[in-house]
C-alpha cells in the first residue's frame, strides 16, 4: 500500500460536497482533521503462535466444498468451510481444529438483517489469519468487495447442482438484500425458493474461489492490490460507496428518511 | 430458540407484498418453499479443542479498553481487543494468543465500504467462540443489532476522553454510513474530525459492553433472546430490516435505482 500517495490524495480532498440532508447537497462539509485516519493507517504485522499455515489451494475444490456446505451452514460459514476443509487436508496445523460454525451469525447480512453479504466476513476471517498483516488483509478484502460488486455472478457451476438457475447479475454493492434482490428480480423468484438458495450457494463458491486466487498469488509473493480503498477517496465525506443514488434514489426522500429525521 | 413458534409464524407468511420493483409494490410474491430455511435451522453445537473459556467480565473495564484501542485499531478490532484483553487477564487459555488485529478489515463497514458497522462482526467473533452454539450466537448477534439500532448511542463516558462530544443518536440500523451520518448531522461535524473518531470509539465501547452484558447472563445460564430474528419475519420477502423507506425514501427512485436497473 502506497501511503504517500494515499496522503497526497487525502490532502486534495480538504473540502467536499456532502450528501447528508436528504435530497439536498450540503456544500462545504470541511474535512476538519486527518488525525483519525492517520492514527490507524500504519501497516501492522501481527503475530500469534497458532499455525494457520497457507498452501496454494485448488479453487475448484474450494468452490465445490463451499457450494455443498451452503445448504446447511449458509453463506459465512460455507465460505469458511470451503477454505478451511481444503486447508485441513493440505496444510493441517491449527486449521484441523478451526471452529467453522462459530461464524454462522454472519449469514443473510448479519443474522438476516440484509446488510453486508455474509460471504465477505467469511472470506475475511481466513484472509486475516493467513496474511498476518493488517494492510494486506484489508487490501484483499477491499479487492474482494470490488470483485463481488462489479462482476456478473454467480458464474460457478457446481458438480451435481441441486436446482437449475438462469441468471447472473451485477450487484454494484456487497450489501446482501440489494445483491439478492437484483438477482431475484432477474430470475423472477422469491427469497424462500430453491433457486435463490442455489444462487447464494454458487455465489458463496465464487467468493471463496476469488479469495483463493488472491491468497495463491500472495503465497507466490505476487499479490498486489487491484483497487484503492474507498476510505481513501471519501468522495461523499463518509465511509461509503460512490453510487449513492442507486439506493437513495434522487434523494427526494420521505419526511422519514435516513438523513432527515434527527433534530439538531 | 422456539422453533415451533417460528415455524407457525412462517406458515402465516405464505404470501407477502414484496417491494422489489423500485417505487411499485409488487403484490403476490409467494414464498415458494421453506426448505432452504428449514435446512439450516437446526441448532448446531460445535466443538473445538482450543480453550476459549469465558468468565464474567466487568463491562466498564471492557468498555474502557475498547475505547482506548479504537484510535489505533478502529471499530472491529477495538471491540475484539476490549473483550479479549479482559479475557486474557481473567480467563487465560487460548485468549492469550488471540489475533486481535486479524479482523481490522471489518472497520468502516468493511474496509470503508460503509456497510455493516464493524463493531458487529467484532463482537460476533468473540460471541461465536464463547457460546459454541450456532443458535445462541446468532440470537445474541441479533439482539446486539437491535441494541445498536434502537438506542441513543454512544452513552459510554470514557475515563480520560480525547475529545468532547455532545450528541447521541438512534441509528435505526447497524449500517455504518447511516449510523455515522445521522450522528455527524446531529453533531455538525465532518467524518475526518476528532469528534467523529471519539463517537465511534465510544460506540465501540458500548457494543463491547452490551456483548459483555449478554455473555455474563449466558454464563449464569440466564440469557434468553430478547428479539425474534428478522429472517423469520421476512416481511419484505427478503433478508432486510422493515424500515425500507428510511433509506429508499418513498421508493420514487431514479432510473438508476437499485431495484430498477436490471432487465428481465
Amino acid at each position: 500500500m502506497e501511503f504517500n500517495e494515499m496522503e497526497k490524495e487525502e490532502k486534495k480532498l480538504s473540502r467536499r460536497d456532502l450528501i447528508i440532508n436528504g435530497g439536498k447537497v450540503a456544500a462545504g462539509a470541511a474535512i476538519l482533521s486527518l488525525g483519525a485516519v492517520n492514527a490507524a493507517k500504519t501497516a501492522e504485522a501481527y503475530e500469534f503462535t497458532s499455525e494457520y499455515k497457507y498452501v496454494k489451494l485448488d479453487p475448484k475444490e474450494v468452490g465445490q466444498t463451499t457450494y455443498e456446505n451452503y445448504f446447511t451452514k449458509w453463506c459465512t460459514s460455507s465460505v469458511i468451510a470451503g477454505l478451511v476443509e481444503s486447508l485441513k487436508k493440505h496444510a493441517g496445523g491449527a486449521w484441523k481444529d478451526f471452529p467453522i460454525d462459530a461464524y454462522r451469525w454472519g449469514h443473510g447480512g448479519l443474522a438476516g438483517w440484509g446488510t453486508l453479504c455474509g460471504t465477505m466476513p467469511g472470506a475475511g476471517v481466513v484472509i486475516g489469519l493467513v496474511t498476518k498483516n493488517t494492510d494486506t488483509a484489508e487490501a484483499m478484502v477491499n479487492d474482494l468487495a470490488f470483485y463481488y460488486s462489479y462482476n456478473e455472478l454467480p458464474n460457478f457451476t457446481p458438480s451435481g447442482s441441486k436446482t437449475a438457475m438462469k441468471h447472473m447479475t451485477m450487484s454494484g454493492t456487497p450489501v446482501c438484500h440489494i445483491s439478492v434482490g437484483k438477482w431475484m428480480k432477474a430470475e423472477n423468484v422469491a427469497f424462500l425458493s430453491n433457486e435463490r438458495a442455489e444462487r447464494c450457494a454458487r455465489l458463496s463458491a465464487n467468493i471463496a474461489m476469488e479469495a483463493v486466487h488472491m491468497l495463491n498469488a500472495w503465497a507466490d509473493g505476487k499479490y498486489t492490490p487491484k483497487h484503492k480503498p474507498l476510505y481513501n477517496v471519501l468522495a461523499n465525506g463518509i465511509t461509503s460507496q460512490n453510487n449513492c443514488t442507486d439506493c437513495h434514489g434522487q434523494m427526494t426522500p420521505s419526511p422519514n428518511t435516513t438523513y432527515g429525521t434527527l433534530e439538531k
